[in-house]
């Protein structure tokens, strides 16, 4: 049993960020009691996402300094606000950047997932704006991260922010990958792109997200499935996740990657998944669809100012373009869903795990992943793996490194 | 009974385009007879629409020079070539610049209607490029246009290119409107949109383009639908065809169109058409959509090599842009469909035609609908009017000029 600590500001460890791209600092930090609606948890786990190096490395707004990064996770409810009837302590949850109110217009319609009761508010809480978290030592407020900041052992997160899993059934490092990589690819290719089964696909980027939307499109039937990435070994995990072809743009003999991708499909891909946040890649990806009803889905987050660029004439014929956040899914509808496709052995995690450590080696983590050594990188918080009783991952052949304290 | 004239040339009047920029000069011209796959069709009234307009002022490719602009028409069959068993001499037809060969992946699938057997051909027969034109009197070739060029009393076209209207039901001149205008316009609202009943819409340019999705628009149930052109005379006849509020974009104290739809609609309209070809207004349509579900629907043709501009953060959050060409109808299925809803006074199509006048008039023509004075001009070919027994409009109360020969 746990020490009740309901209502009182807690003292704990946070990677806080200070200067952009400078390593995190560890820092005791006060996280303050959840306010209404809000619910404050400890993480158990949290994974490191190319987003979190994009706003680690961003210099102006909306990143700010300094603040606690982090956002894909799962934690344990330590306690709740007022009004929170949704979950209660002692809860298994997954918090989620996107969230879903289930009031506004948009969480009432089958057609977005882009709750606008709650929209993304840089640096506090979603509902008043303000800061849970401060420094022990000085009381400086420190900013949120888009609503979730799991760089922390605990945090506070609105209740519409939350995923309630099932106890005891999916592993919270699984259930961690969930909260954002995972669901982004698999839903852009399920919900976003609604791929068809014999289709021809164009995957630009294996990452997680990536690898992620690889398996949607094949769960989706895609009969070819073309993985375009500068890193050739990602060609052994592409293919376990389904590609059925490679490019390396680098090993075209000059040709550009839209007029192989046209050579290959015989005129471009029904489908084009960006999943790297580069406007030139965009633009070819969208160069790579099928006139008459050929699909560009925008899934990076972009660190570029640029626009996307698109010439009017082409687009005429037939194309689309669409952007997609968390991959067009509700996290509190769709999440579960998801869980409970792994449960069935339909959807593939382990794979996407390639490190784990302790909270103490996040710098090396985060260091590892813009070295594009890592697809997804575990961080444990102290202890959190043993007294969890977790599932135990078996080490993988392909050279995944069990580093957990 | 018509002269037999099949398998001879026929001698004939043009209106051929030679300089860009310069009026069209009526000219003696020889048509070859049809081959294979080809009918030669009498005109006998065309529409003189922008696309004609845009290629009239262009310099260089893909317009070329001397040519015979021209593709919103009906006609009459006066001879076939090898293999067409679809239509008959005597037929009533109507061109399109589009193609349904019926054959290819496009044609096949309900996804596209871009037909990718007959891709559009610059300057030729669309099968193996060469011209059925030449001048009389030095046999010097003059090149086709998008697969039409109506503006001539004797054209020829490939059968994939024709769509066979039943005689004597809907007027010629109402059929010449469904060959490229009003169907792109409803088809957008219709096919390519599929606009919600109770949805809010934005019609970027209220020319016969935007006041057709106007009227497709209002068919489908949209319950606002928010018209925006400069010329704000526009607003009677757009309030006829539907449209529920109208945006003067120098009438909004200096604030951005898409400032003052996103305070209309409460965050964004629906659905954004841009029925200009002006990059920048498809900037400002994109900008004007909803997050969460905002499609914007881009129709104009562009006569600007700039690129559409479409900030990548924006899209991410659910947006749509989607490009479609004659409103993603496939000519010879949707064109008999409307055509039905005309007889059945589901579709308005007389407020369309604001001018009529002799083949000899075309370029005051021009001159009007460059001048914006005028929605749909048609042009009668000499003689046509009377001899086909055409069902007389009656004159408008809006000022509508009756003035064929």
């Amino acid at each position: 049993m746990e020490q009740n600590t309901a209502k009182m500001p807690i003292r704990c460890k946070a990677a806080v960020s200070k200067v952009a791209g400078e390593p995190l600092e560890m820092e005791e930090v006060e996280v303050a009691p959840p306010r209404a609606h809000e619910v404050r948890i400890r993480i158990l786990c949290t994974s490191l996402c190319h987003t979190d190096v994009t706003f680690w490395r961003m210099k102006d707004l909306p990143a700010m300094y300094p603040s606690i990064l982090g956002h894909e996770a799962t934690g344990v409810v330590e306690s709740v606000g007022d009004g929170v009837v949704e979950v209660a302590v002692g809860d298994t949850v997954v918090p989620v950047f996107s969230a879903q109110c289930g009031d506004c217009a948009d969480c009432l319609s089958d057609r977005s997932n882009i709750c606008s009761g709650l929209p993304i508010r840089p640096g506090g809480m979603p509902r008043d704006g303000t800061s849970r978290f401060s420094f022990a030592s000085t009381g400086e407020p420190i900013h949120h991260f888009i609503s979730v900041s799991s760089f922390s052992e605990y945090t506070v997160v609105d209740v519409a922010h939350l995923v309630k899993i099932e106890p005891g059934r999916i592993p919270h490092e699984m259930a961690c990958l969930l909260s954002c990589c995972v669901s982004t690819g698999v839903g852009a290719a399920w919900k976003v792109a609604a791929v068809e089964p014999g289709s021809s696909v164009a995957v630009f980027g294996l990452g997680a997200v990536g690898l992620a939307v690889t398996q949607g499109c094949r769960m989706r039937g895609a009969k070819r499935i073309i993985g375009i990435d500068l890193n050739p070994e990602k060609i052994k995990i592409g293919k376990k996740l389904g590609i059925t072809d490679f490019i390396d743009p680098n090993g075209t003999d000059g040709r550009t990657v839209s007029v192989v991708i046209k050579e290959m499909t015989g005129g471009g891909a029904d489908y084009c998944f960006e999943c790297i946040g580069s406007t030139p890649v965009m633009a070819e990806a969208f160069k790579s669809s099928r006139m008459g009803w050929g699909k560009t889905i925008v899934l990076g987050v972009s660190n570029d100012v640029a626009p996307i660029s698109i010439p009017s004439h082409d687009i005429l014929k037939g194309r689309t373009v669409v952007g997609s956040l968390f991959g067009g899914l509700k996290p509190k509808t769709d999440i579960p869903v998801l869980a409970q496709m792994y449960l069935d052995k339909e959807l593939e995690l382990e794979e996407f795990v390639t490190h784990e450590m302790g909270f103490n080696e996040i710098n090396r983590g985060l260091e590892l992943l813009t070295q594009g050594k890592c697809l997804r990188c575990i961080i444990w918080m102290d202890g959190a793996r043993e007294k969890e009783n977790v599932v135990k991952v078996k080490p993988k052949e392909n050279g995944r490194a069990c580093e957990a304290a």
